[in-house]
């Protein structure tokens, strides 16, 4: 059975799966102090900036609450859209973890803007109040729109001239990348991200996330916090071979260009279909659409997808690395067959 | 290099990787609704018992943590030895999870007793004093011994008798039940053991733990609190897969019963040297012994091992599943060499 | 200088300050097994039902907080108001110490309604949401208003009827009872109300709010959670013969009946002034009013009082058991002079 | 009935009474922006040192914990007496609010030395320990011993050359000051102590400890913190009051000069009768002792006392600012009555 319910339904990129055999090798220090590791931290430095420090964790969930960690006092607070992965789809690990208030700020397409964020910027100094520490947004964000570099700086400098730090969750960065046709250095490092979950598993990797810190002072102690966050990875060459193939020959803007490729074709094939209204733009590899209900559970029998609204009727499709232009092709055929019923 | 340093410097047994390529196929549902999970699931429950209910983690810490948060509250203890991995090798993840206290029985051997329990069983009902209601112990125990039947079920019986409950770590799990000549069943469900932290990256997996609750009731709400605890794999089936073959054809069992072979071997061996004397039975795979101090750092230009204790000149020797015969042999000699010198 | 900031501003009411004197006689158990506490809970009982379990906190925000605990595990999550206190002015008190997260609810009146919370009761049983399992409400709200028996039934209904649990802040209980001319076991125990903060300090009281479960079972270990929480009093006799004050002979309900009384005559006053608007129904002892910003810095030379909302001018006057007639002539007069500037 | 079981069994001293009174004049700023405040934190600065920031709390625990917190991230360590207060009667409220790990060093008498607290500075920089970040101390101890100046000294010099700060649980800090003859500047400010929980109520305040940072930079945030830590006292003048009064004229001193000498003539008695043995150096307003045990219930007939080790048959008796000689008479003959029979 095909899936468009998420990218990470998807398997291991056949890269990926050959990088892990061949760092299964012998003895190699536990940790994180193996060579692999090591190269790959060094890779990320190429890619990224000379400046950064990264830390592997299990789980994008992690990246995102260990990454804010650095930037959060339990009486500080994180501004983020009200959609935001970290807001709705957790299960409250950042207030379980960070022990510390998230305030929400409104949106339709999954963005936010300084407008947004504005109305939340008072209190400061008020013993009352919660005081926001660090503005979060998600590149792609949860509905699949990408942020322009102009968008990015604006808020990374709105952040930086309010004492506040930028964080990208980047479960998505690399589809992001490629839709804007630009590197990550140029997306990230160069709009003024400080604090970056840069994500591997929906793009092909078995499992793993980076934490990377562009201010090295983030970084202090953080050792202990990854530890105590019991994401610190024994045999951690197995995550550090995947990312050094991912970010080696191009393989991440290779699987994400694909990706959204496949999201375009699908969008295209359905925009032809009277009754599917496309209801987000799509920049990356997930659409959101609005199908006649009685559409949905008859293709969910042959196809895994979400509902994102019920009382809407729309549902979200994703693509991946793997998806054909086939499992397209039959996708939109399926839907075509159940609407007609 | 080859490392005695521990059983995670080993990399990833030959049938775990084979069985992680033939997980790799196609799509599967995420977060473990997946048909190899179920399957997994399943056979943890031949293997321990039909009530038990399963869910993975990512790393041992996080089994630990998260299995005795099923039996915590933040004004609870945790009783355990002072040499317990959960209370020196977690870096407080316990703490900072479960907000609670752990209560420390001194130890030599790393086991504990009723007698070492019981001079912190008092208080219960006063305000001012948490309230204890978990034992845990490691099998095998941080220095390398393993408790008998009788002794885990002497534990069992008195947590019981007095509401508390009995978590085991079993990080080394399968190392314990060959070192026993005893099955899993016969080792944890037959002995009363409510919790366990059942292991598996420190046998040959790549990574990958199991928490397993004995009373289902434990298991009330614990799929979110795996969730908030960030060790919710999104493709899990690259980590049951693991573990099915892991409990299949009694790999476990041979796995562990080789590296307790090669650790008895090692014992044999260094026992017949005068200057090194080895402090703790030799019950599973690690061995700890007093060497020269002069000794120490030379050999470790060699090999990868960690001193226990430096004022001792104690250090700490693992073996592993895929320690050979030579390895020993070549270790031997090189700590003959170093000696003579 | 008088104040209209808070009913806070005001000091002890003389019956409640005698009852301190009182006390102050010998020695007497610590830590609540006094004749005084134990003599306040009965009292208690009477006033709300048999089945009450009280426990004496310090703060408001403590009462809220702690009370909730009892109702929460950190995966779960409190729906209420986006103004409520809990949200907006405990800096974070209930992420620091439930780990969980508040849910919020637009309003412009200070009350949620269920349609509001509705919105909110979704994805229970899936692992990567947050579970609601308690609804808060403010008894005053914190926009001055009073929910009718009906609108609290019809939440606690509601509450109850999807497995939830119905809290009320209650830091101006006195003032809401008699606003609707109704005693606390009509208001409160009739109506279904689980968890009950039952504020003193805001009328009369010098420090000491109460928790009252309604339901017996919610009060089990909560003992152990008021003293983790850093909320148990040693010389608890003084909070208790402080309550044991209030609720006798009408002591609150007189004093709030007073508190509500002058913000009716101020109200009445303020209204004949063309360029003031009230913006709330005044139904307890708080006024919403926009007036000239000119106004505003000047007035404060002379009294205290808070800007709720810089961008429209709207300030918040609050007046208390100890405010009187004169008061409210000479602030009113006052208010008309820099008007008149 | 008279109490020996603790100095909070006392009640409000007659000149803390009067300041309070004196306080309840008309209204006032709350959260500690009213005059009363700020005169008594000039008093704290007078009495300890210009450099010093004051907090007010309710508790002594919450003295304890959140002054704590100012040392603390949650991967860091407290290391303190297994005694201490921290660690045995405040229900697990550091680990509860600090999230962090207790290290505890055995003691007979209550102190700790440097070459307790040396065994457990290890594992700096080892990402799998806790980092110990200040060592905590009780002065008065838990056991009735008092630090000399020296030895308090040599305990900070420790910690700060060792970078780790120095905390001082003062719950009973004036009986220790007026133990040794000594100012609160002579003993604290001058042996080099970091973080002092400055007690009160023990020592006839009605409620109220102090948090006082002798590093400025350690009170960064702190406000927020008290708030977050639910301690921030809305109508702060009444505890101000207490310790405006309680600093001035000698009254802290006097009272704690007093209750140490009932202590001392409690000794001289009760040593005197044969079947008694004091276990405890009195330093200052505890004594511990053995009686036979058939005598303990009796006596408690009469008097509140604590058993303090059931198995050795070991007592607590605390005397208080209003322990009257007759008092002392009276208990000695009674004690001597239960012991004839």
């Amino acid at each position: 059975m095909r899936s468009f319910a998420s990218d990470n339904n998807s398997g291991v990129h056949a890269d990926i799966l050959r990088a892990i055999e061949s760092a299964n090798q012998g003895h190699a220090i536990a940790y994180g102090d193996d060579e692999i590791t090591q190269r790959t931290i060094k890779k990320f430095k190429e890619v990224l900036s000379s400046q950064v420090e990264v830390f592997f964790t299990f789980t994008g969930t992690a990246a995102n609450v260990l990454g804010l960690s650095a930037a959060i006092r339990p009486y500080n607070a994180v501004i983020c859209s009200e959609l935001a992965h970290i807001n709705v789809d957790e299960c409250g690990a950042p207030e379980k973890f960070l022990n510390a208030k998230l305030i929400t700020v409104p949106t339709i397409d999954g963005k936010i803007t300084v407008e947004g964020v504005k109305k939340h910027m008072h209190g400061f100094g008020d013993q009352h109040h919660v005081q926001p520490s660090v503005i979060s947004v998600s590149q792609v964000t949860e509905m699949g729109t990408v942020y322009t570099l102009e968008e990015l700086k604006v808020l990374a400098d709105y952040a930086h001239s309010n004492n506040l730090l930028f964080h990208v969750d980047g479960a998505r960065l690399a589809n992001a990348a490629v839709s804007l046709g630009k590197t990550f250095k140029e997306m990230v490092s160069g709009t003024g991200v400080d604090i970056l979950s840069f994500g591997g598993t929906k793009n092909g990797l078995m499992f793993g996330e980076a934490i990377v810190f562009f201010k090295p002072e983030l970084s202090n102690g953080f050792k202990f916090i990854r530890k105590q966050g019991m994401q610190l990875a024994s045999k951690m060459r197995y995550v550090a071979a995947q990312f050094e193939a991912y970010l080696s020959n191009d393989l991440c803007y290779r699987t994400a260009a694909h990706a959204n490729r496949m999201a375009q074709l699908l969008a295209e094939e359905v925009a032809k279909i009277p009754e599917v209204a496309i209801t987000q733009k799509v920049q990356a590899n997930g659409i959101f659409a609005i199908i006649p209900q009685r559409a949905i559970a008859k293709l969910q029998k042959e196809y895994f997808f979400h509902v994102w609204d019920e009382d809407r009727s729309e549902v979200r499709w994703m693509t991946s690395f793997d998806t054909t232009e086939n499992d397209i092709k039959d996708f939109v055929e399926a839907l075509k067959k159940v609407l007609a019923k």
